[in-house]
């Protein structure tokens, strides 16, 4: 029996998508596949909820944290980062990389920011602010509405990067002034991982344009235009996509965003049951994609919930590695997966 | 019915590869997953017949061109570039994006380098040779030893695009010195479009180690040592290639060149019998994977094979552009395959 994925992505890719990924190949230059494409791109930005441009690219989320920033940053450049997990860490790392001068915001790991602290920090040369929606690493669903508040009438972009949580969570693009966001194949869309998702905004673009950073193949100036990309696209993930966004259709949206929040309810409730407190500070912060408990024996509890119950929950990173163990419930996770695996935490803890 | 993909990638990815892509999704951070993306990593080094370290980048192919060079060359760098294509030119594209002071050997669309034009460009300053060694856009398949000859005992790093070649004709990347070396999953692997292969010998490390120039997708130290890689792996599109390299096991990779030397030879008789000129100047330089033929109605032909025939072939590129079609006999392609595209043309141009 194929091992249950409740992990925070990859997660479970279900046989519609799979199979889709089986079709004969077409060509990647045809009138056929560019319909496909560009329709495939039309249907992301209604997940997106946004009208800016939205490119797809062929490459793991990395590849379009990266382009967000080799795009819009010049070394010298000031950066505001929000970090208190590992993928909003990751930001600033990118960010450093290409030598901008980078102001650091943290949270503890599994805490809420405070936007009276990104006010004092942000500058009017502050070119870019960066922050991760859905904390992967932590469970916590940062508030984008009060940072991007801040950022009304500046110069300086906001970039999210949404990866864990588009297709899953409410996510407003477009009404929360976001100019760069992110998202990924593997995650809430339930499709094989591949594809990197970014939306650029018109005032991106006019930083964009004119950044001299050099970039080949993450320049987002060569997908703007292209007929229907700059280079060979991975047809066979894109008919995977088509097959996601055909799934979505057919819950609707709004209904599985009502889904995901329901299970990470369940989840929750389920785990503090049984004992464990929850690694976000207060409920109210909580993903609504996975759920990341407190537990000395984690190591332990993912081992034998594997061994015995053939189902794959996931550690933590760095300093909480060992301390935390992270329940994915995104995607195409249904209510009996998230009940099969607190009945398996519930005897892995016996 | 499936239209018959004869052009030089993508091309028709057999259902073999394509079932396998439809498996269910294992975590990429398992010890099975691992064992299976390292075994594939050694399984692909025999087929580049290297000893030197072996990545698999989640992207399509120009992504590694990309990553041989910005991970290779800082500003001011000389980088001399072997032109003779569309391909070609890219490499010499992405060094001047990258700062590199480049200087191009021009070759016509369809002849030969000339390697006394090479040894007389060649300083000892020059940091990084880039050439083709199948250029698909010309069908040429350029000769790697004259040029490496040169190069030996020099700090010049030697990069060859393979992308249209490997796993379709003979290449030695040990033998001939390559220090970079590209290929890509699409083309004669038969897999979906997706992954990039890049070889990286030690001198090539020693500049890599201390490269200023900022990358971090692309950044193959990130890669080295990664277990098994830095960002999260298309899982799905490892499958598809462990299942191309069991086609490629079974058939024999000797086999398989054979294979593809017969289907180029027939088809180039085939073209020449029905009265047209090969684009490549002579029969010593034809690719084993493609066949570029000159025909001033290459428009037209295209058209009536595909709208007659369900067979796809390509046009040209830029100033070729109606004057060139280009039929590729890469992959799974076969003698049958071939014969059926040459009785098309036959009726095209009747």
């Amino acid at each position: 029996m194929t091992e249950l994925l409740m992990t925070p992505g990859p997660t479970l890719v279900p046989l519609e998508i799979r199979g889709a990924m089986s079709k004969p190949v077409i060509h990647h230059r045809t009138p056929e596949f560019n319909d496909l494409y560009f329709e495939t791109v039309d249907r992301l930005k209604r997940v997106f909820k946004t009208q800016n441009d939205t490119f797809i690219i062929a490459g793991s989320g990395t590849s379009c944290m990266d382009a967000a920033i080799c795009n819009t940053i010049k070394p010298g450049d000031k950066v505001l980062s929000l970090v208190s997990g590992k993928f909003s860490e990751r930001f600033a790392d990118i960010a450093k990389t290409y030598g901008a001068n980078v102001t650091i915001i943290e949270a503890d790991w599994g805490r809420a920011f405070d936007p009276e602290l990104v006010k004092k920090a942000l500058t009017p040369d502050t070119k870019l602010l960066t922050m991760v929606y859905n904390e992967t690493s932590t469970g916590v669903r940062n508030n984008i509405q009060p940072i991007s508040d801040l950022l009304k009438g500046t110069e300086t972009l906001l970039l999210v990067d949404a990866i864990s949580a588009l297709g899953g969570d409410e996510f407003e693009t477009d009404k929360w002034g976001v100019d760069l966001c992110i998202a990924g194949s593997q995650k809430c869309f339930a499709a094989a991982t591949g594809l990197g998702f970014i939306t650029v905004s018109q005032k991106a673009w006019k930083i964009i344009e004119n950044n001299p950073t050099p970039r080949y193949y993450l320049d987002l100036r060569k997908y703007k235009g292209a007929k229907p990309t700059p280079f060979s696209t991975p047809v066979t993930s894109i008919y995977g996509l088509s097959a996601a966004l055909d799934l979505i259709a057919i819950e609707k949206l709004e209904n599985r965003i009502k889904r995901h929040a329901e299970n990470a309810k369940l989840c929750r409730e389920g785990v503090k049951k049984l004992g464990f407190e929850l690694l976000p500070e207060s409920e109210d912060i909580c993903s609504n994609t996975l759920t990341a408990v407190k537990s000395d024996n984690a190591t332990e509890i993912i081992k034998k919930i594997l061994e015995n119950h053939n189902i794959r929950i996931a550690g933590a990173q760095d300093h909480l590695k060992g301390k935390v163990f992270r329940i994915g419930h995104m995607g195409e996770i249904t209510k009996e997966h998230v009940e099969k695996t607190l009945a398996a935490l519930e005897d892995a803890i016996k």
